[in-house]
């Protein structure tokens, strides 16, 4: 488990989706549909090589990659299956040059797959890290946008046919807008390629090593299911987690606004917890997570509901009222933890103007 | 007044404007701002060259723009005024190729002034001629479209930087909708430029003279002004039409739903339509005249509503209950009455399944 992964095999596959939704944080999208497509290309013969980042030619061309849309239209309507692939194409044409490697805008959820489908279809590997280290809503959120680089111009590729470069942007806030309200014209789902990196860049500025991460989380779980030991503890031990509330959910507020699932869940701890209250807000993602009404975790770092049984993830989608679940933090990557990052994905980027981000260790 | 026109001068400006505005039929948004800022280049020594459609080579390349949005927000929210220059740059970037002169989309409302003003700006002439010979919602209902040419790849500016393109599309509806949804997040008002058209075909496809149309039509309502006969009357005679009812907007109903104007109004005959009644059907355009409940004319051919004193037009946003209007009936071009386009600007193309056109002059 401790080796470093040169290519993901069918055997990988179920792993990888497990620990890309506990990634996930909530958010970002169903892996599972991307995991078929991945083990049907698998299957017809096709590879899904991986580079270490460390390896990465620092004259590579990178394009981050992955599936824009609102995750709930995602579940019903499903992809054609070469949006990313048209997409890429349409970038490479865009700028007239030909890409080396593909990485992942997010690990959390769905677009964990999306880059590996598309290494496969195109021949080309997947870099072993991604731009977020979990999920978050929009583009701009995400490492590259953060750390300097430019995503205009990106092209977006739907099922349809059509193709929509945006060229200029004055920053990539305009980006995200526009591509937003690009993908709800073409159905809610379509494939989005950047701008491509070099690779000296992404060696700095991505989340390093998480393929490998979501594939060793969702071993370790698959393995504790095997030998019956605690999935919940193994998750917690697998992430240098902490263990912040089994707790029943006794109130559920969850509505669509601007395209997010925005919403909060109102929690009565139980086990070790009985007396307590809890309540974790979602935009998509789970955002705070507050004990008897004290602030105790905050995004970036992971707040991961967990089935308190099984230990597997429960989605905000998924959420019902009674639900028994366990709530764990999660330390996020210093790279989404830096001044630079926290004015993007610190609670105020969300609208918590009175919170803080204090690393979920120090409290 | 029967002279060629070869160039457009400040002088113009006015009647081009009241004569677009009645070729507007109640959209197609006000010529006012882009009048003001015609009068600015040519004050600044700028200008607005004209040629005849018959005098157009055959080799020309052509580009059709104009801005899209909605015509409620770009009364409040100006333009910044490069808009359509940006779209055209864009559109010659994207295909390697240098235009060789410019065309309106749509004669009616605003998109009259603006390819003047690009032209200006850009130091191009401009095609007597147009798309529509009206004003239309969407795009796949000018000409171009209709006989033929492909609009995508199209360009879009706005005001703040961004540029998108809008590569390829199954059809010219899906650019229509993409590029809706595009100006949707970029504040309601954007300019947009497609995909150059060489110059035989613009000679068969525009419907021809229309600039000249408007400074003709706007001239004599001047002109019945200025020695007090009747504007009405005037407008008429000068485009071979039809008073359909002088009458009193008795009930007025008008919602927004998808972007568009939608609704009716019903009116009471005065004069020598005394006893009758009357209802026009809008979707931003006036697009079905009846009278005493049946139908006597409809798309393509042009609803004009005009005050009734002073002969002019009263667009969809500026209905109200009570005023005192002539209803005019303008027969559209031959362009836009083949079977081809009445597929695509006939009463069905807007809902009404139940009605056949048949040309006003038959009624």
């Amino acid at each position: 488990m401790g080796d470093i992964l040169r290519e993901v095999t069918d055997g990988d596959l179920d792993a990888i989706e497990i620990g890309a939704a506990i990634l996930g944080t909530g958010g970002g999208g169903n892996p599972y549909i991307g995991k078929l497509r991945c083990r049907e290309q698998l299957k017809m013969g096709r590879k899904i090589p991986v580079i270490p980042l460390a390896e990465l030619p620092d004259d590579a061309l990178v394009v981050s990659l992955g599936g824009i849309g609102a995750p709930v239209v995602g579940v019903e309507k499903i992809e054609e299956g070469e949006e990313c692939l048209r997409a890429l194409r349409a970038i490479e044409r865009e700028l007239g040059v030909k890409v080396d490697a593909l990485i992942s805008a997010e690990i959390g959820g769905a677009n964990s797959m999306e880059p590996m489908l598309t290494a496969a279809q195109a021949g080309l590997p997947v870099v072993d890290g991604d731009g977020m280290g979990r999920a978050f809503p929009e583009m701009q959120m995400c490492t590259w946008s953060i750390y300097g680089h430019r995503e205009a111009p990106g092209a977006m590729a739907d099922e349809k046919g059509n193709i929509v470069i945006i060229r200029d942007t004055p920053n990539d806030v305009w980006l995200e807008r526009i591509a937003r309200s690009v993908v709800v014209s073409m159905g809610a789902a379509a494939g989005l390629a950047t701008q491509p990196m070099k690779g000296d860049f992404v060696k700095r500025a991505a989340v390093p090593g998480t393929i490998t991460q979501a594939l060793n989380l969702g071993r370790a779980v698959l393995q504790a299911h095997k030998t019956n030991a605690d999935p919940v503890q193994t998750v917690i031990n697998q992430e240098r987690g902490k263990l912040l509330m089994t707790a029943k959910i006794v109130d559920l507020q969850r509505h669509l606004k601007g395209g997010f699932a925005i919403g909060h869940l109102a929690l009565e701890g139980f086990g070790n917890f009985q007396g307590d209250s809890g309540r974790i807000d979602l935009q998509n993602e789970f955002l705070v997570f507050r004990r008897n009404e004290m602030v105790e975790v905050c995004t970036p770092d992971l707040i991961v509901v967990l089935d308190s049984d099984t230990g597997l993830p429960i989605t905000t989608e998924m959420l019902r009222y009674g639900q028994r679940i366990a709530v764990l933090g999660l330390p996020a990557h210093s790279l989404m933890r830096s001044a630079e990052a926290l004015k993007v994905v610190g609670p105020a980027a969300f609208g918590y103007d009175d919170i803080t981000f204090a690393p979920m260790e120090d409290i």
